[in-house]
Parts: C-alpha cells; structure tokens; sequence
C-alpha cells in the first residue's frame, strides 16, 4: 500500500497494525516525508503511534516526532522512557531538541539529557537550555559552518565536508577571527565560483546583519524580514558567534505570535484550537464571558440610576443599543490601527501627541457624519426632536472618547508591557458600554434638564 | 558623515540636499543598506527621495525603490519617465519587477516594459503579468538555476557561474530532462562535497515538493511552512518547471493575510495605517460604523415594539446592555476558534456537524456558568426573581444561539468564498445585538406573561 495522507490509507495503516503487519508498514513508509507520517498520526493513538515510530528509521522518528504538535507530542512522549527519548534527540539540531526537551518535566529532561550518546549535541543543549524561549538565544540552532578568516576555500570546503551531516541546511559560511569574533560571511554559490586556492578573506562580504542573543524573537522576525534573510547569526555581547537563526523558525514565531493576537482580541484566554476537549475549549472561553458579565452587571446598576428617566422617557432605553455598540467598534477599530502601526514600527515614530491629534480629527470627522445621519433618520421615524438632539450628541461624544480611550490604552499596556491586543478585545468593548451609557444619559439630562 | 537610521542623519541629508552637497551624500550612503535607505526615504519628499536615488548606483537604486512601501511607491514613481523607471527594473528580479509594474497605470507600464534593455528581463515579465497575483505564478520569479540530468557537476557550476548575476540567492539546482520536466533537486551543499566528475543524475534527490502555477498563495505559504522550505519550485500542468517562489515573499503573504484579517475583524475596510491621512482613515472606518448605526436603528425600532414592556416594567431595560455584550462577546469566541481552524486546515477535517455538535456543548456549559452567575447576582442586588430569571433564562439561550451564529457564519463565508474573517467583525455583533433583544424580551414575555 503506498503512503499518501488519506482515510484510505489511515484505514488500512490501522489494521496493519493490529496485524502486527511490520514488513509491509515498514515498507508503505520508506518514502514517506516525515512531516506528512506526523500529520497522519493525530488519526492514531499514542500506542499505534508508537508503533509506527519504532518501525522507521530513528533519523525518520526523530523528525516525525519534531514535526508534530505541542499537545500532541507532551501526550505521546509519556510513553517513552528518557533512554528512548535520548536517541531521537540525538538526531534533531539543537534547537529543535531544546524545544521538545523544555516541553518534559524536570527531572525527566534531566534525565534525557544525561542519557544523550552525542556530546557535542549535549554541550550544545546545555547551553541553549540557559536562554530565555523567546529571546534570539532561544531560537538559535547551534549547528552552522564557521571558517577562519585566513582560511582557504579548500581548507573551507573540508570543514562544510566534516559538518556535512550536522548541517542539514547551509545558506553561507560564517567568517570569524581567531577568538570567534564574527567578521562576515561567504555565501555557498561564492565558494562554489571561487578558485580553490583564493582566500577566504578576499571574498568574504563584512557587511552582515546580526542579532544579540539577548533580542526578542519579535524583533528577530521583523530583521529577518524587512532584510529578506533565510538565515541570521547570533552573536554575544563580545560579538562572538554562537549560533545560527533559521528562517523556518521565524515563520512559526510569526504564526504563533498573531495566533495569540487573535485569541485575545476575541476574548480567549488559552491557546485552544477548535478540536481540543469541550472542557478546554469552556476553560478559554468562561474568564472573558464571566468579566463582560460583572462588566454588564456594573452597567445595570449603573443604569438603574437612571431608571427615574426612563420612567419618564421609555424613548431614551430604545437608542441604548445603538451608543453602547457603536462605542465598542470605534474602540475596536482605533485600538487595533495603533496595534498595527506597534506590530510594525518605523524607524521614525510619530510623537504620542502627534497620534492623539491625528486620532482627535479622524474621530471627529466620524463623529459628525453619523451622528447627523443617526439625527436625521431618528426625526424621520418620528421622533420628538429633543430625542434625535440627545441621541446625535450623546453619539458624537461616545466617538470621540472611544477612539481616545481606544487609542490610548493599548500605548499605555505596551508601555507597561502588557500586550496591547488587550485593548482590542472584551476589555475595551465592556468599558464602552460604560462610557456609552454614562455619556448617554448625561447628555439626556442636559438637553432634557430632567 | 556617517549612514545611520537616525532624525540627526536625516537632517543632516536634507540640508546636505539643498546645498546640493552630491559627493558627501554618495559617499555616506556608499555602504548603507539598500532597505535601510528605504526607510529613510519616508522622512522625504519625492524629489528629495528622487535626488538621492539619483546618486546612487542603478541596482542599489533598484532595490531601494522595491523595499519602499506601495502607496510610497507609487506616488513616488509619478515623477519618473518609463524610460528611467525601466532602467532600475532591469535590476530586479522578475517577481518583484512585475509587482512594481503592477502598481503602475496600464499605459506608462507599457511603456516601461517596452523601454527594458534586457531582452530576458522583458520575456520572463511579460509571462508572469499573466498570473493572478495571488497565486504561485504570481509569485514566483523565472530567475533560478537549472540543471540536466545528464549533467556532471562540472556542467552544473558552470551553469551556475553562468547564472552567477541574475540568480542572487541559489538554494538549491533543479533537476530536468531534456523537456525541461521537473525531476528533483541537488543542493549546493551536495555540489560542494561532489567529485567534479560525478553526474547529476547520481547525486540529485528526486523527493522533491512542488506547487503548481494556480495554486493560491495561502496554499503555497501553508505549504512551505509546514516542509520547512526556503523555496520551492513551481511546475505547470505538465510538470515542467516554470519558476521558482523563495521563503522571502510568503513570509510578506502571511503578515498581509494577518493583516487584512486583523482589519477586517477590526471593522476597517480598507488597508490603512496609523500615519496614513486623516481622510483616508475616516473613509476606511466610516462603512462598517455607518453599517453599524443602521444595525443599532434597526434594533432601536425593534426595541419599539417591547416599548410598552419596559413601561410596566422599568427594570428590564437595565439588562439590555448586559444581554447584548454577551451575545456579541460569544459570537467573536465562537467565529475566531473557527477562523483559527479555517486558517491551518489539517489533513483529516472534522464534519459539519462533529463541529456544531462540540460547539452545542461548549455553548452548554459556558451558558449554564454565566446564567447562573448572573441569576444569583441580580437576585442578590434586591431584583424580584421573575426578572432574575427572565436574565438568567435570557442569557443562556443567548449563548447557545450566539455560539451557533458564531459558528456557522464563518463556515458560510468561507464556502461561499468571502473571507470568513468578516464573520468576527462588527456584523457579527450587531446581528447578536438583535438577536439578543429578541431573545431577551421573548423571553420576558414567556415569564412575565405580559
């Protein structure tokens, strides 16, 4: 049976199982792309896939393991013992091994690392294991080729031969000096044009862009991308270099960090996706639900001051709809423009008072048109004039202060460090509802002088 | 005076400008990074910016004029012929070339293109105007290295070397026949450690991952991401190999996806940022208010027709506020887990109804919490039970009906291929805010039999 990712073949992969087909299994996946036998496992238990894993090649197992899902793979690694585990992480780069082995418990990963074959791949692991996940020293690989720079392309050439297998993806050679200092690099199509005997200092490029291992992995990603780079060195404090940056990683930075941004912006306070229990999915979902609740609450009593007015003026309840929701978009809309311009930060930044101005005059320029469309339609339905008046400047006023709030509290989280997305979600919607209402009947009273 | 990214830098380049100060300028911009002058250049107007593109050499001015932004492109290349826009064309790699001539108007690209002195150049971008932007084929540069599979490795670097200046990053050589079908891959790295005499065909790796020419670029991202490749091939119908799409753009492709989807949630209909004009982004926020106005119209006529309700009984218009959050609340949990699990699709998708049956639980449980919640709060705060119940009551059949909207809309969207994204954007709370009146006094009736 040839592999592909299909019911079919999950199908009949299952019952090959449970034949103890080995031969054939075996064989279905000689070709197969690790990636692809990862995807096929969310179809299988932990035992089927263990199974499976122990039938290919520990090379093959350690990426299939590598390529599956967080969840997924903390599940599946309990069914291994920290001997068995140690022999895939020998065959994973650094990084790659650092990441599943910061997802085992403690003394379990002690434990892994103790039973590692590899000792260069140990040392590396241990060092890796000391900087913070999302730093650049996090995301770093210790695998890449470095060439001194008084080296020659033969004497370069015989290092990439001997890092051959360790290196699975060389993009340039790095160039240092002989305490390690960075100097440059030299790209492979270079070295591949370059006459056996020229020098690697005749050739190397100096100009090289760098990030410090302390950076945040945010900010790696933006240098990788505004420079189009598929590869980028980490160097330390004394610009030595120790590692190696691949864009691969980055991608995944990228995805995690605006699946994060989506899931506070919708009020979800776990990273669940659609298929994890129904218990999960409640867990992310209740905290938000349960603070727009209290939030509601606070709202209610706080119209129920008011109560007398509406007595007097059923009409006024009608429109409260209408200012408490456009509140909540105008916030959303502002809060999100100033999180774009966050995610992506120029060199040259507008002043805080420059953004309050620019935001000042676009909220106005809203303000009046649909607070005039919203007088004219509500004196059409026929309403006493006092009415649309309060209306129209209750909702002029709500744009105003929405887009400020809006505007402002996700610069004031990002100053505090807080994710400004926070700002785009439940938070900033329950607190218009407030300010919505507050406006509203303030206004009422003004032109009402009730 | 020394490049850097810096107000000192800038201000000193522009009176540098006006005293026309061409040697200085030339020379502290020698070793600048092509994309840092970028964006630099948004500190100046055109014909500073045109000034200094002048100065330097036509391939840096090429890659300065690509890494600019579109809407600063494009107000930029007004004030150049087709003849001096096609010089720096002729620098550019045939994807990035047909997206600046996209951005042209009709004729003047004509023009351009027709001015190009690199006869290639002109052929490779008058095939790839023929693709829809967004599809591999819009992506994709003709730019690559090409290899036959008969071949030895000392053919192959000397294609290379052939190549050397059009091809600025070689990954990998791609493998062909004689009728230039695609047959697989030879990295440089394998180049490198070859006998010059060993043929291709001995060394190349035909498990090679293609796309075809119409695939959507979401697709080819997803792709690449999931293979971890830093390019990949794109081959037509008939498997001949007809460019080649680097990790580079898709990693633009993702962040304009997110983008788009974060504005789109945001309730912003066009593709604004913060220090675009204050026009531009009143017309960017007006629709989806004014849309929201009607919406909050609407729900103030339905509201109408309870007008009587809520004279009897004043109270009930307090929870409004409430009831309407959450619904809006559980409509964008609902539809972002689903545009999470619409954005990665796994191999074996769940069906419609395992979806809407797992969500009906969900909705379940987080209803029976905040129901309840609120039920006994409203009752502590002093309110007759009639009314604590009617909320109560209201609110749980809210979150049933608000998670299933929530869940279906985006399903909808997507089928119908509008982006599904717009189903966690203001529609989706206003529909809930309507939804939720009804719910709520539907409800009150059914308690209160008023």
């Amino acid at each position: 049976m040839e592999f592909e990712l299909s019911k079919e073949y999950a199908e009949w992969l299952k019952s090959a199982i449970e034949n103890q087909d080995t031969a054939l299994i075996a064989e279905s996946m000689a070709n197969a792309n690790p990636t692809d036998i990862s995807s096929l496992l969310y179809e299988f238990n932990t035992q089927e896939s263990k199974y499976i894993i122990e039938l290919v090649p520990k090379e093959v197992g350690a990426s299939i393991i590598n390529h599956l899902d967080e969840d997924t793979r903390t599940k599946f690694l309990k069914n291994f013992t920290p001997q068995e585990i140690a022999q895939f992480i020998d065959y994973l780069d650094s990084d790659d091994a650092v990441d599943i082995l910061n997802e085992l418990p403690l003394v379990f990963r002690e434990e892994t690392i103790g039973a590692l074959e590899d000792e260069e791949q140990s040392r590396y692991i241990q060092e890796l294991l000391r900087y913070d996940e999302h730093t650049a020293g996090g995301l770093m690989a210790k695998e890449l080729i470095k060439a001194n720079i008084n080296w020659t392309i033969v004497q370069c050439i015989d290092e990439i031969r001997r890092q051959a297998e360790n290196v699975q993806k060389i993009y340039s050679v790095y160039v240092v000096d002989q305490k390690g200092k960075l100097l440059g690099r030299v790209s492979l199509k270079k070295i591949i044009l370059a006459e056996d005997h020229a020098k690697i200092a005749d050739i190397y490029d100096p100009e090289i862009i760098t990030v410090e291992s302390h950076m945040e992995e945010r900010e790696v990603a933006d240098i990788m991308q505004k420079y189009d780079l598929e590869a980028v060195p980490v160097v330390n404090l004394q610009g030595k270099l120790i590692g190696r940056i691949t864009i691969d990683d980055i991608l995944d930075v990228i995805t995690d960090i605006q699946e994060e941004e989506r899931q506070i912006m919708a009020g979800i306070s776990e990273d669940v996706e659609e298929d994890d229990s129904v218990w999960m999915l409640t867990r992310a979902r209740l905290p938000w639900l349960i603070i727009g609740i209290f939030g509601g609450l606070i709202a209610a009593e706080f119209y129920g001051l008011f109560e007398g007015d509406i007595a007097i003026i059923p009409a006024l309840a009608l429109f409260t709809p209408l200012i408490t929701a456009t509140g909540g978009n105008v916030g959303i809309q502002s809060s999100s423009i100033i999180l774009q311009s966050l995610a992506n930060k120029s060199a040259f930044e507008e002043s805080f008072f420059q953004r309050i101005f620019r935001m000042i005059l676009v909220a106005f320029l809203n303000g009046i048109v649909i607070a005039s469309i919203v007088f004219g339609v509500v004196l059409l339905l026929g309403k006493p004039f006092t009415l649309a008046a309060v209306v129209g400047l209750a909702l002029f006023s709500v744009v105003i202060l929405a887009s400020f709030l809006g505007t402002i509290t996700p610069l004031i989280l990002d100053r505090l460090g807080f994710n400004p997305a926070l700002a785009a979600g439940p938070f900033i919607t329950t607190a218009n509802d407030l300010l919505g209402l507050a406006v509203y009947f303030s206004v009422a009273h003004l032109l009402y002088s009730l």
